[in-house]
C-alpha cells in the first residue's frame, strides 16, 4: 500500500515520450524576465503596434451583436465569417479555395501538432530545412518523427540538394519560404518552382509554414508554394476542387496579436476533414469569442492598414539591428539581411560556440537563441538567432553593442590560436 | 508527374490514425442547426445565464490595466494570478497545492489530449467507466488506446467490479465521479474511498474529470477523489509537496462560458512539468487575453454568485425534464435522477435500439445522443443521453412529449411480440 507516494509519478511508468528534453527557448525566455536583459531571444511581436483600441472596440461589438453565441461552444472547423474572410484573403495571393479548405486553429503551433497527429507514424521521416522552426520539431517529436534535412544558404533551402532527400521517402516536406525562422532567408522564385516540381514528382506533400509572409519590408512579393503548386496542377481551375500537394499555414499572431491564438490551415477538403477530427479530440474548437474578435478587428480593411504599419516599424528595427551589427561586430562574424519577418541569423567565426557565448551574453544582460536548437541533428553550433521585432531601435543598438563585446572577448583566444 | 492530383491526399499514405470514425455528436449537432429541432443532444450550457455584461466589463478592464501584455505571448503554464486563484479554489475543496501543481489548458478537452499524449503508448489499456465521456475516448483513441471497462449503475462505477480490471494493468483509470457525462450519476462516498484505495494498492493513477462538480442542485457536496487520495497519502500535509495518485481536471466552461476555452489540471508538480512540455508542442499556451478575462470576471466573489444562479436555473430544468418524462414516457422506459450537472440517461425497454429511435425522433423534431457512442466497446444500445441544461423548461416539456410519442410508437411491435 502507498508504495508510490514518494516516487515521482513520471518515474513510475513508461511515458509515451520518455526522453523529453526541456525547451531551450522556454528556459531562455525565463531569463528574459529580468528587465535589465535585452532579449533578442523571443519571437515576440512589437507590443507597441498591438491594436489595443481596435480589439477593445471589437470585444464590445461582438458581445453586443453576437450576444450569447460569442460565449457558447462553436464548430470545430471555425467561425464561418472568419473562414470566408480567409477565402478572400487567400484569393488575393492566387489561391482559390472555399471554406471547406480552411480550418481555424489555436495558433499555427496547433496546426503543426494536428498535422503531426494525423500523419506521423512513429519513425516516419520528415524532411525539413536545417535549420528549421523549433516549434515544428517540438510538434513532430511528440509523434516520434525522424528527420532528413536539406541545408539552407542565404537564399533558403538549397533546392539542388533536395532530390537526394526526397528519395528517402519522407512523409512530408516542411518548409518556411518567407523570412525563415530562424534564418531570416527567403526562397527565390526559381527555387520555389523547382521545389514544388520535385515534391510533386516524388508525391511528397509540402507543409508550407508562412507566419510572416505579409511582413515584407523590401523587394517584391513572391508567390507561396501553394500558389505555384495550384498553377502547376491546375488544381483550382474553374469547377475543380482545390486538391494540391501543399498544406499552407498562416496566422494572425504576427499581424494582429499572438495572445488571441487564432491561425488557419489551407488544405484539400479531405485533409481538412481529417484535421477537424484530430482537432475535435485535441481542444474541441478554437475560442468562439476570439475568432469573432479577430474577424471584427480585421474586417473593413483594418488588417491591411495595420500590416502596413507593422512593416514600417519592423523595417526600421531591422535596419537598426543591421547597422548596429555593422558598427559593433568584430570582423569574421556574418549575418543574413532579411527582407521581412522577425529574425536574422548571425554566424560566429570557426572555433566559437554560440552556447558558450550565450552564457557570457546573459552576464552582459543580452540574450539570443543559440543555433543548435533549430537543427534536428547536428549543426548550428556557431549560429545565433537574433530577433529584431520586439525591441525599440535604441535598445537594439545597445543590445548589439553588448553582444559584440562578448563576441569580441570570446574571439580573443581564437585570434591568438590562429595567428 | 502529377500522378496524385486526382487522388485524395488522405488515401495516398498510411495516416497515423487510419480508422477514424466520424463523431456521432458532431454530426448530430449539425442536425440541431434546424431551429425547429428541440435538441437534447448537445452538452451546451444555458445561454441565458452567460455573464455577457461581466465579460464585457472584464475585457475593457483587462485592456485598460494589462495593456499589450493581454495580447502578447504568455507562458505555457498559464497566467499566474489565475493559477493562484485556482490554488485558493482548490483549497476550499480540501486540496492544498501551489501554482506548480496547476496548468491552464484550452478547455478540459485539451487536458485529456495532453494526458493521452504524455502517457498512452500504442496499445496501452485505459480503464474507464462504461459508459464514459465521449471526448475522453476521442482524445485517447488518437494515441491508439485500448480499453478495459467497469459498468455503472445508478450510483456510478460499480466499484466492486473494479479490482478485476485493475489486475489487467491499465495505464490509468479515467472516472467522472460527479453528475457523470453521459449518465448523470454520482459516486457515493463509500465507493469513492474504495476506488481510491484500490487504485492506490495497484499503483494505478486516477484521472478525475470534474467539469460539473460545482453544479449540484441537491444533496451534500462529496469530496473529490483527489481530496480522498491526499488524505489517504497525507500527501499535502505540512511541508510535503502534493504528490498524490490523482490528476484532477476542471473547467470554467460550465460555470462561466465554454466559448472562452479555459480549464485547468491539478497534478503533482513533476506531472505538470511534463504536461507543460506537451502543451508547448500542442499550442504554445492558452490565450493570454482569455485567461485574464476569466480571472477578471471570476474574481471578487462573482464566480460563486454566478454558480449559485446556474444551479438554480439547471435545477429547475432538470425538474422540468424529470416531470415531463414521468408524464409522457410509456411504462418500461427508465431514467437516472441526477443531483447536478447537465445530463440524464434514459434506457428503453429490451428490443428497442436508441439509434433507430433517433432516426424517427429527428423526423419528429427532437434529438438526443444514442448511448452506444459512450461505450468503448459494445453497450448502450438501448440508452439515450438527454441534456437538460440548454432548453427552457417549456421547450424541455415539449421535446420530451415528442420523444415519448416516438418511443411509444417504437414500442408497439415490442409490445405485440412480448405479450
Amino acid at each position: 500500500m502507498n508504495h508510490y507516494v514518494d516516487t515521482p509519478w513520471t518515474d513510475r511508468f513508461a511515458l509515451r515520450t520518455a526522453n523529453l528534453s526541456s525547451s531551450v527557448i522556454r528556459e531562455l525566455l525565463k531569463l528574459t524576465e529580468d528587465p535589465e536583459v535585452i532579449s533578442f531571444a523571443g519571437g515576440l511581436p512589437a507590443p507597441e503596434v498591438f491594436p489595443l483600441a481596435e480589439v477593445e472596440t471589437a470585444c464590445r461589438r461582438v458581445i453586443a451583436e453576437q450576444g450569447h453565441r460569442a460565449l457558447q461552444y462553436g464548430t470545430t472547423e471555425g467561425y464561418l465569417p472568419l473562414r470566408e474572410m480567409l477565402v478572400r484573403h487567400m484569393e488575393r495571393y492566387g489561391i482559390r479555395v472555399t471554406p471547406a479548405n480552411i480550418l481555424i486553429t489555436s495558433g499555427s503551433q496547433q496546426a503543426l501538432d494536428l498535422i503531426g497527429k494525423l500523419m506521423i507514424n512513429s519513425g516516419d521521416r520528415i524532411l525539413t530545412e536545417a535549420p528549421t522552426y523549433l516549434g515544428g520539431l517540438q510538434a513532430f517529436n511528440a509523434y516520434q518523427a525522424q528527420y532528413v534535412t536539406v541545408p539552407i544558404d542565404q537564399d533558403g533551402m538549397q533546392v539542388e540538394l533536395l532530390e537526394a532527400q526526397l528519395r528517402t521517402g519522407p512523409k512530408f516536406l516542411y518548409v518556411l519560404p518567407n523570412f525563415h525562422n530562424p534564418a531570416g532567408t527567403t526562397l527565390p522564385l526559381e527555387r520555389r518552382r523547382r521545389l514544388v516540381e520535385l515534391a510533386s514528382r516524388y508525391g511528397t506533400p509540402i507543409l508550407e509554414d508562412d507566419p510572416y509572409g505579409q511582413l515584407r519590408f523590401e523587394g517584391d512579393h513572391l508567390p507561396p508554394l501553394v500558389d505555384i503548386d495550384s498553377e502547376y496542377h491546375g488544381a483550382t481551375a474553374a469547377g475543380r476542387p482545390f486538391r494540391g500537394g501543399v498544406i499552407y499555414l498562416s496566422t494572425f499572431s504576427k499581424t494582429l496579436a499572438p495572445g488571441l491564438r487564432v491561425a488557419w490551415v489551407v488544405a484539400p477538403a479531405d485533409v481538412i476533414a481529417k484535421l477537424v477530427q484530430m482537432k475535435q479530440g485535441s481542444d474541441l474548437h478554437t475560442s468562439t469569442f476570439n475568432q469573432m474578435v479577430v474577424y471584427e478587428t480585421a474586417r473593413g480593411g483594418f488588417l491591411d492598414r495595420h500590416v502596413r504599419r507593422i512593416r514600417s516599424v519592423y523595417g526600421e528595427r531591422r535596419a537598426a539591428m543591421l547597422s548596429a551589427l555593422e558598427k559593433h561586430m568584430p570582423p569574421g562574424v556574418e549575418w543574413t539581411r532579411p527582407q521581412g519577418g522577425l529574425f536574422l541569423w548571425a554566424t560566429l567565426p570557426p572555433g566559437l560556440d554560440a552556447a558558450d557565448v550565450l552564457r557570457d551574453a546573459v552576464q552582459a544582460k543580452v540574450a539570443f537563441v543559440p543555433g543548435k536548437a533549430f537543427f534536428p541533428g547536428a549543426g548550428g553550433e556557431r549560429s545565433m538567432r537574433l530577433n529584431f521585432s520586439y525591441c525599440a531601435p535604441a535598445t537594439l543598438e545597445e543590445g548589439v553593442r553588448r553582444l559584440a563585446e562578448v563576441v569580441d572577448r570570446a574571439m580573443a583566444p581564437v585570434r591568438v590560436a590562429v595567428p
